[in-house]
């Protein structure tokens, strides 16, 4: 990725769809996948262009001080319109994306990004914070008519480490720096943030912020929240500056505050961020599982044991398939060790060994651990480069007319096999019932706690040509209806956005929503900033 | 201590000062103490008596429906008056407690809870929260004269294990459940909660998550925090009731308000909160150094590796003297290692050879290893021992006219070895410039962490007769410009209360302090929650 990002002007992101342009799955492929999915389209959509598109003129024009910073061009306000959600891949495949942000501003450094909040909030402009754009629950569109314009406020020109403190693990970093370009910084010093989203190289550490991103750890310290050192964000009522500290008792975390407030509380410029010396020591496995219930125990024993996999990934049967990891019916368990400073082979050892105490079945020795090449080593590749593809492939089969999109949360183990059962059958009887086609719903375990885990879904259906963002929408309602119902979270680390509000004001304290909806009055007394997420 | 709470009507807790009446030091010992710090007092000042104080009648009287709950012996709200920090127990010696509560309620119920918030709030009555009442900050206790009259909530009548989800490892439990009582309670269950603060004894899960308590850990997850599940909260404008979640991203976290909130905004009920298995693998060993800086080095690393010591505490030589734990004037560094699962005399043995690589001597074989009984075992009983005892001398020494006080910090690494090195100095010579006689200043480590480390210091100095709570907080005031010097947390995990709120505001980012002033006025628009902790 490093190699991309030295070039970046050789490659041209997708206004419409995920990352790169010229990755996306071809007419052909698109067809051949559409193929495996009964009930799609026999050709594919044609990859939508913003000319074809009405976009109007903007509605306001920045003062002269600003001017610089801002583009009207039609290419970067549709870019800048919408998300990364099937929904939205859908709506600008159909010719109807979400409102075009009038302007697109640019700031280079804090006082810009404060001097245009200053301007919005004096025109009643909303204002959009915007980092990768990979959010796929609305978290960056503009819905409603209450203000007189939009501003999409990119980010990505503030993408530097500014500091690195090597004895103390950590750096200094702008928010709108891209994971790559992060890392890219970082490696010189031999140290890494080591936050490796499946948004990775298409989104910034302010959004990972924003939307208390979930990385790379599938145990322990699995959200970025944890990472954070201290933060800087830009308010309409000034700047909050927290100070650089290990831990700290003093009041409520002021941090907490921010971390995750979806760009609705102040924008976040920059961050400490707690790092990690490079890992040396790596080894990796999968273990089969004929029964996903075994599956599910294994996986509670190892988050409840103290080996702390890096990897823990639990793949059902038809995910395992999928992804390429296993096709015979079996439940796949992707193990990870990694550390900078001991050998990790005996915890991969002990971790393979508990899962077999469970049933499971080692597919062969551990990549990494010297022998690499045998099946095991295969699943692990296999399911690394699915997850990368994977947002690629969903756009593909969007143009052929399917419904391909995920969904995630976290429960209590009391409540996990019961709520990937119901999830399963609740979502494919709908989908049954509205396209006339069988569904698959797969699930895997993205991230495991002592406590709970976090089941991820993949949807996979025929559409219903024209209405597909309709038909999504009663997905995920039948979904959300099934989460409420066991207390699961409305979301663990995809943000709540637009599309999650209703789940998260049934989910969220009724104490806490008069607080946050205080905070905000207090921090954005003129509600400019990315109106109607999370309060109001 | 479980024996001891099977038999609480057999002894008395001090209504002045630390723990049980019956394990003060008695006059003897007091002398003997005082004698060791120069310029103190020839005989200790009498033990002081409730019936010797001029304790006002309640300036209220309870409604009929809540009278059964109150209690309004001058007892009992003279130990309800203050916490027990050094000032606070200089101040009962001196006759002169904080302003005594009207009333002593104690609620057996949420209901009884939020009936009782209801009353004060029509009244325009005071609200202090009190668990186990062992603040050392005034957090306990009501300065000022804006309310009509003053409730404290004492919460120990509803202590009880309410659940068990062994298989997540969790439990219900009730806010004022003291430390021993809630271990006992979890023990059937082969489940711990694994908090062990100084006060555990006389603390309460309430206590400890209003104030963000650090616990037992000294590395990795060492505050409270990291070990709520979820959060019952009674506020004056309704119940925060947040669902169990393992982990979650939607929104900022809810909870993270109320944690640390110091009852400000609201009364912690009951919390889910994640447990572990009780260890049955431990071992611990000591290191002593010559040099503190090679000491400090050495934690860094440690703090760094991926061994995670359960304990790692480094104590400066004059308070390895002080607790016994070595007297060749070196510094000590306190090891143990835990698990459940999996043995851990290796991760000792690399954790005293990193320790040993940078300059440390191991003083012998590691206790619990089997070898016990050598000079490391001898150090580490030492120093639990003193710790436990500690508070008592401090009463002790206070009695004796001496000032005997500890506090605390965390800062980054880059500023660790100048802010110790300057809190020893400048607080040394204020207390030589104030009395006229050198003083103790020591320092340990409490908490590591990769970024950083918590340092506790205690002051032992002759006092300054009638005198010693000016004297006091001219010494604090002090330590704490040097913190603010060096960005220092002005708490790592004793609170802010009343005594650190000068501190706590410069350190405060504004835009949060507006943020968790207008949550304050939205859920306590009354303002009588625990007047003037954090905000108003």
């Amino acid at each position: 990725m490093s190699g991309l990002m030295q070039q970046p002007t050789s490659r041209l992101r997708s206004w419409w769809g995920w990352g790169w342009s010229d990755a996306h799955p071809g007419d052909a492929e698109c067809t051949a996948m559409g193929a495996l999915i009964p009930g799609t389209l026999a050709r594919p959509l044609p990859v939508p262009r913003v000319c074809d598109l009405a976009v109007p003129p903007p509605a306001v024009e920045p003062p002269g001080s600003l001017a610089h910073l801002v583009d009207t061009d039609p290419q970067q306000r549709a870019a800048h319109a919408m998300g990364k959600a099937y929904r939205d891949v859908v709506r600008a495949l159909r010719g109807r994306p979400g409102r075009f942000p009038d302007l697109v501003a640019r700031p280079t450094d804090e006082q810009e990004v404060a001097d245009l909040l200053d301007w919005a909030g004096d025109g009643q402009i909303a204002v959009i914070p915007y980092g990768g754009g990979s959010s796929v629950t609305g978290g960056v569109e503009y819905r409603g008519d209450a203000h007189r314009a939009v501003l999409s406020l990119d980010l990505t020109a503030m993408g530097r480490v500014l500091e690195v403190d090597t004895a103390g693990r950590s750096a200094r970093i702008q928010a709108g720096a891209l994971g790559p370009d992060l890392e890219d910084q970082l490696r010189p010093h031999g140290l890494t943030l080591r936050h490796f989203p499946q948004s990775f190289e298409f989104s910034t550490l302010g959004g990972w912020l924003a939307t208390r991103a979930g990385g790379h750890y599938a145990t322990g310290r699995t959200h970025i929240d944890d990472h954070v050192q201290s933060l800087r964000v830009v308010t309409p009522a000034g700047t909050h500056a927290s100070w650089r500290l290990p831990s700290s008792g003093a009041g409520p975390s002021p941090d907490r505050l921010f971390l995750g407030s979806e760009g609705a509380l102040g924008v976040i410029t920059e961050a400490w961020m707690r790092l990690q010396a490079r890992p040396v020591h790596k080894a990796s496995a999968s273990v089969a599982f004929t029964y996903f219930p075994a599956a599910l125990e294994a996986v509670r024993a190892l988050a409840q044991s103290d080996l702390s996999p890096a990897n823990c990934r639990l793949l059902d049967a038809g995910e395992a398939a999928l992804s390429g990891a296993s096709h015979q019916g079996c439940a796949v368990l992707v193990l990870g060790f990694e550390s900078a400073d001991t050998p990790v082979a005996d915890r991969l050892a002990q971790a393979v060994d508990l899962a077999r105490a469970h049933g499971g079945r080692s597919a062969g020795p551990a990549a990494g651990s010297g022998a690499g090449g045998g099946p095991a080593d295969r699943a692990v590749s296999a399911w690394r480069e699915a997850f990368l593809r994977m947002p690629y492939l969903r756009d593909g089969l969007a143009r052929m007319g399917a419904v391909a999109e995920t969904f995630e949360t976290a429960a209590t183990w009391d409540r996990v096999p019961a709520l990937i059962e119901e999830v399963r059958r609740e979502v494919g009887a709908a989908a049954l019932k509205a396209t006339g086609y069988p569904a698959t719903v797969n699930c895997r375990l993205t991230h495991v706690y002592p406590d709970g885990a976090a089941p991820y879904f993949t949807v996979l259906a025929a559409g219903r040509a024209g209405d597909e963002v309709a038909l999504w929408d009663d997905l995920k309602a039948v979904a959300s209806e099934v989460l409420h119902r066991h207390r699961a979270t409305i979301t663990h680390h995809h943000a709540v956005g637009r599309d999650h509000r209703p789940g998260y004001d049934r989910q969220r304290p009724d104490p806490f929503a008069l607080a946050l909806s205080a905070a905000k009055g207090a921090l954005d007394p003129r509600g400019i900033l990315n109106p109607g997420v999370l309060v109001g």
